[in-house]
């Protein structure tokens, strides 16, 4: 029997430098891997989406919609991925549906094949527009399922929703584990439920490697029947990114399993990055590896997030307080996964309850939360604190699809844009500014000058290397001597690096 | 049913530092940890043996038995590892069998517990007195396969192996898999195979994580039956080093298996090293994860050595045909396993060959691995090659076990080590001696100084960590700024690093 081909989709293009530096990576970075990924046999190439879009703007001047169809370009053999947060988009509200429509079908049209939609608080409601429209632009419309941990969250649950998102006419399932917190038994339990009680649907795991142990979780996955699994090349791997493409490639050897790369790719595709990390040297976590979460529930960027806002109130002393508030907070909510803009929005409340005592003040955002304006949770929301929420905000709680409320605002937003300086009157020019109102106009000014990239240049990395290692003389080395020092006698051999 | 127990031996102590930082962790920089490792429920704590030896004397001005019972006085809950190398004991040559009777019985009675005997050639022969000498003194002879990738070495051929050690007495096998080669499928097959032939003897499973893929091979270790595996608290563990214990602990959750440990130790142990790490920065590795040891065949290690030959007769360009060469001086010799010190003797006869010809100039270590002087490997030896080493070097080949060839030496040692100033007069100084002969003169000479640590202080880095990102005026921030640049505003906040 020929060993079952599994699928793999490479994430360095998007999310490998979204989690490892910060989303800092220039698109001159990347093309020049583009040839090697495209040609190496990939399912496919994560490239846009998640955070770029904003990043690209905000830091790089560099036109998102460009990027995109310069990948386009350089890889016409691949599968163009990007991640897109529901009815979000890649911003931070929520969008009246002909703007999600008019946003996929211009991603669409530049040259993105497979739409990677979730929401963060896994309600169906908030992906179900973007889906559709996905699949109006004959694309590949990909349903999400957010892992979390929590007690009303059950591997049971996770199949019913995928049952959801199929009937909502998702193509592939992806479960997605962005807090490393996926272990390999609940890993086969999921993947192996919703092929059992679906049939053949195609499964798609994203895992983070923070915590060290999801690589193992791939492999379970794999064995209860996932297709298709996400990896970054090694060069641009682990920590709080992923696990490395060429471990998983060896990890399969001589099982019934291949992934079909072409290895010979990789090692370029890897030698490409190992150039290019360290020059996002200052951009980089300094996480190895960390399982606390496992026992905190907390994900390492929101722990440092309320250890700055407690510094900040000179409370650096009360993290373990607040930590301890966390899962309380949670819970009142409705036991939201913890990823953006959920784990930023219930720490800041729990340093809040710390430092004010509970619920004295709310933020506008945990308003929203416990009154319903970001959708549904799994669990049950607290009623006390919904009718605090509500006396507080003078808003009401709503029951119905956040963007349900929302009148059409395609019009103005055109209106908006075009009145940019340095608007080019595109419509995809005015998805980038309805999505960033805050930064587009500065970008738009500003696009004309091209690209600036924050990296180090390898002139600046060499001087650094020499400045911190300068030996006052150059020698030619190496020279051998033998030094004896405390009585020993140690052959010694010196030469420049 | 309640889940099977995984046994877990803990490396910090030894492997973990050796493999991360040049074995060069003082004593000073562990005792604190060992209430918490002693009392965590490990299976074992590998603390003692391998280059830890060497080190202790050539670097730290330690005497290693007065590490031994240190750590038999720290942890008396627990079952003390060591690793040793069979008849070079932890030295470089064989030694006649008393002398492995005296070292195996005086490291018992300074605390020893688990005798982890290995050979690099895996010839039991090697490894039989070793063993021997453990089960007299009444204590565990782990018999060991190291794990290779070759032509001739097939999953048979370890079940085969394990089956001599068995009938040499060892109490348990252990599978060492010192260059991160060992994936998933040969791991379970292995241990299962291992299993199925000799009933429910023990299994220790021994992985490095360079390749970022060997967690799934313990994994599927522990599937096949393993009963022990070998990890390293999350704070020494990854690049060259091990798996993260905490990784397991994790991986294992919600299976049919369980550590057993104790995670408030853990993270009291993981929290002492995350402080101790830092001081022996500059000893450390840049590796993070390198598969290229799947398709070269050549340990990092081994490539870095070869490099440096190299570079040294100003012929960095040829190491392409180096590698290339590897391959047929490996074959040639009966496919040893690549570790110390038959990596070291390929490599540098590889080395030879390209810059003066096929084996036209051979090391004496070379000759003698050709002769059979290290002992036997698995696969034939070329007979042309070996007739070239005799013809060489005018020794003959031998057949016999190589220890048997050495006359009585323990008088001898013991006059030697007693004429030595400083010292003790007692029998674990003379095999300190007999091992090191060329380091122990002199530790003996300032062994009265006490221990001199090459870790920095935390001063030290502190001082360190200001130097590098002093500002010119301190600031006692974080304070906020809004700047305008390139025509948008950011909001800045400064604070000192």
């Amino acid at each position: 029997m020929s060993p079952r081909k599994i699928g793999v989709t490479e994430l360095a293009l998007r999310d490998a430098h979204q989690s490892l530096m910060a989303t800092r990576m220039a698109t001159e970075d990347m093309v020049d891997a583009c040839a090697d990924i495209d040609a190496a046999g990939y399912w496919s190439v994560e490239c846009w989406g998640g955070a770029t879009f904003d990043s690209a703007i905000r830091f790089l001047n560099e036109d998102p919609w460009e990027r995109l169809r310069t990948f386009r370009e350089l890889m016409p053999n691949s599968r163009l991925q990007m991640l897109l947060r529901g009815q979000n988009l890649l911003g931070y509200r929520h969008y009246e549906d002909m703007v999600v429509d008019k946003f996929v079908e211009k991603s669409a049209e530049n040259g993105m094949d497979v739409f990677r939609v979730f929401d963060a608080l896994n309600d169906p409601r908030n992906m179900a527009r973007a889906m559709a429209a996905v699949k109006k632009v004959g694309k590949h419309a990909q349903g999400t399922i957010c892992y979390t941990v929590s007690p009303v969250h059950t591997v049971d649950g996770y199949i019913k929703l995928a049952g959801q998102l199929l009937d909502m006419g998702a193509e592939s399932i992806a479960l997605k584990d962005m807090a490393a917190l996926l272990q390999p038994q609940p890993a086969y339990d999921i993947v192996r439920g919703i092929k059992e009680t679906y049939g053949d649907v195609q499964i798609n795991v994203h895992c983070h490697s923070t915590t060290g142990v999801t690589l193992v979780s791939l492999m379970k996955a794999i064995e209860a029947g996932a297709d298709v699994v996400d990896t970054a090349i090694s060069s641009m791997s682990l920590g709080p990114g992923h696990n490395p493409t060429e471990s998983l490639v060896a990890m399969l050897e001589g099982t019934e399993y291949t992934t079909g790369l072409d290895m010979e790719r990789l090692l370029r595709v890897r030698d490409h990055f190992r150039k290019v990390r360290p020059k996002y040297k200052e951009f980089e976590s300094k996480t190895l590896v960390d399982t606390d979460i496992f026992s905190s529930q907390i994900p390492g960027g929101m722990l440092s997030n309320m250890e700055s806002q407690l510094k900040a109130q000179g409370a650096g002393d009360r993290i373990d307080e607040v930590m301890a508030e966390v899962p309380l907070v949670k819970a009142d909510a409705g036991q939201p996964p913890l990823v953006t803009p959920s784990s930023q929005i219930v720490g800041t409340q729990a340093v809040f309850n710390v430092l004010m005592g509970r619920y004295k003040v709310m933020t506008g955002e945990f308003a929203d939360l416990m009154l319903g304006y970001y959708g549904e949770c799994l669990g049950e929301r607290n009623a006390e604190v919904v009718e605090l929420a509500r006396a507080q905000t003078k808003k009401e709680p709503i029951t119905e699809r956040p963007a349900d409320l929302l009148p059409p605002e395609w019009d103005e937003l055109t209106k908006q844009a075009d009145a940019l300086p340095g608007s080019n009157g595109t419509e995809e020019d005015v998805l980038t500014n309805a999505m960033f109102p805050g930064v587009a106009p500065a970008f738009f000014a500003t696009r004309a000058e091209g690209p600036k990239s924050v990296a180090k240049s390898e002139a600046q990395l060499a001087a650094e290397k020499q400045a911190a290692g300068s030996a006052p003389q150059g020698i030619a080395g190496p020279i051998k001597y033998n030094v004896t020092f405390a009585g020993r006698q140690h052959s010694v051999s010196v030469e420049p690096v």
